[in-house]
């Protein structure tokens, strides 16, 4: 197959995401002559290593790139301090130089950790990002996002810093629990929503072959979302105005990763689907939207095999004034004030900061029960 | 007395520096429109905050700006990974959000790890530079560079991050112990040796009256020295060419403080005025600088006060195969290759890949005797 380009033309750090099925070799020879020098160090975690790293180093070996790797341990626990401080320590260790080029191999821990590790290692070294999981290909590949959790919150250090290259092979995802590739499809339908209904009718007709990994249609949704996010952040790259809309469905969702402690019971994507389904009900009760948009997204979720209430979506003590709470405390309420992002319909997303506490607490009354 | 302005036009991240006697209250002032939101965290040392922390507090009630203050420990060992750490939390634990300024009022260590902190919490946060040192007014208030040592050597973590302003009130000086001074004179010598002999000549008239505190000769030195610096930082804001000359001293004075184990017993100011006229010594060893030169900088250190040799310098066991090791380690030092900065003579500065070593050891043999 041939490789996809989809350029991220940024005015002081352009790169490019070069997508396909079984590309990795071809995508890293490509990548060689872009290195200031032919040595790697590839981060990865525990359970990507087994399935791809020899993939990888094969690659690099092939095209004249010597490689190191670095294993941490899997799971969100990764994105902290103190594995962060370890990670510098071992680059350091390892007598890294500015010509050295980290390389992400992983899902969105591995992504976000190593950019900042980049990002700050003698105040800046090139790095690639190879994203293995849908959510990583669709979501960290474009906008230069980095960071780690601290207690106060997810993200709440890190820095923007822009890869040299991102390359997205999904012959990858064969090994990828539908658990997760549902998580990562969660992120591409946001797209559709924010701003492109004609994506959105593609995929009720292509939703199911995403899902399944159908080589032709998961390119061309990742393509898709990747463009469409580019359009976005090259608008506004330091997050200041329209890329808010990017937060589709997150404001909710991070109140349910928090509320379940960021913890595997919820995954990210899984709580971004339901985060724009809330999204939806709170523009429909305010009377944003139209209901027959709302029962569409319902539908289309529900024939995907989302979680349409909180129970569905993960049994626990679900309490709205507590998700309330824990919005007030997202890094992105200044000065206490909440943003949300919600619908006029589908393909219609709109920034609202002056949504009343207790339209919130009704809308998410309505996924308890 | 009124207050010089130097802007420093970098493309994405313009700001200006304010310099002169007894500016603070109008500097901040000024400052005040320009701030997303009225609330300061000051970040200061146990050392600085009962000299000069209530006229910056009165300044910023005077022009309506809330502040609170962090104080942490004085001296180099705050410049660490787990000082940063502790940081973040308090700011955290504060509520800080996008639109809260950090504002460093102190020296380099101060003024390193707040640009630090600021660059990463929430992805970035603005903030405002009030050094308190000689040496911080006139080398961190351009350039950007922020960052905390690692066991590994100095500044090996760290960014490029741009202030919204810097304020320089020459009278924060005063309190100044002359030691201090002396070091932060060495690098307002190093702008003049790099590119600048008119202003070589202007100090052998009035370097006594800078290190003296004198207003008009300091605060001309000091906006001189920032001028002189922007024009290097402007051409080469990533530190990829030019901008190398700004090292003059400092690969010689860093291999200095790493065998002093960078304590108080030598200031980094000092190493870099031993590290100059080491330079000048190894380009009139390699028959590159004429000889009339290294007398000429020789004799002003000399009149000024400063150390000839290492053991006026520090009494240790100084042991120059030891010295060049250190400079192996330099993180600019990529794949092993030194790279030195020479001198034609004064005002001409030049970059040397290609030193051999024996070279070097001769030169700093000659300093140990």
């Amino acid at each position: 197959m041939t490789a996809l380009t989809v350029p991220i033309p940024l005015p002081n750090a352009p790169y490019h995401i070069v997508i396909g099925e079984g590309i990795m070799a071809q995508a890293i020879e490509g990548l060689a002559s872009s290195l200031p020098s032919p040595r790697i160090i590839i981060i990865t975690d525990s359970m990507v290593a087994p399935l791809h790293l020899h993939t990888l180093t094969a690659a690099c070996a092939a095209a004249g790139i010597t490689t190191e790797s670095i294993i941490l341990p899997t799971g969100e626990a990764t994105k902290s301090w103190e594995c962060l401080g370890q990670l510098l320590h071992t680059l350091l260790d390892k007598r890294v130089d500015r010509k050295t080029t980290l390389c992400a191999l992983g899902g969105g821990v591995i992504g976000d950790i190593t950019g900042f590790a980049a990002s700050i290692t003698l105040r800046g070294i090139p790095f690639v990002q190879i994203p293995t999981t849908l959510l990583a290909q669709v979501d960290s590949s474009v906008g230069g996002k980095t960071g780690i959790n601290m207690p106060h919150g997810k993200n709440m250090v890190g820095s923007f810093y822009q890869p040299l290259r991102v390359i997205i092979d999904t012959r990858l995802l064969a090994t990828l629990p539908l658990r997760q590739r549902r998580a990562g499809y969660a992120e591409i339908l946001k797209y559709a929503l924010i701003n492109q209904p004609d994506f959105f009718a593609w995929l009720e007709a292509h939703g199911q072959a995403v899902l399944d990994g159908e080589p032709a249609a998961l390119t061309s949704a990742i393509a898709r979302s990747c463009e469409s996010k580019a359009a976005i952040v090259l608008a506004d790259e330091k997050e200041q105005g329209v890329r808010a809309l990017l937060n589709l469905g997150h404001t909710f969702g991070h109140a349910l990763e928090a509320e379940m402690g960021f913890s595997d019971r919820l995954l990210h994507g899984e709580a971004v689907a339901m985060g724009c389904l809330m999204a939806m009900r709170l523009s429909l009760q305010r009377g944003h939207c139209p209901t027959s948009d709302e029962q569409r997204l319902r539908q289309h979720l529900q024939s995907l095999g989302y979680a349409l209430t909180l129970q569905e979506l993960c049994a626990h003590g679900w309490h709205a004034p507590k998700l309330l709470a824990h919005m007030a405390h997202d890094k992105k309420a200044e000065s206490g004030v909440k943003t949300f992002i919600l619908l006029r319909g589908i393909g219609h997303a709109y920034l609202d900061k002056s949504v009343p506490d207790d339209a919130v607490i009704t809308a998410l009354q309505s996924f308890i029960g």
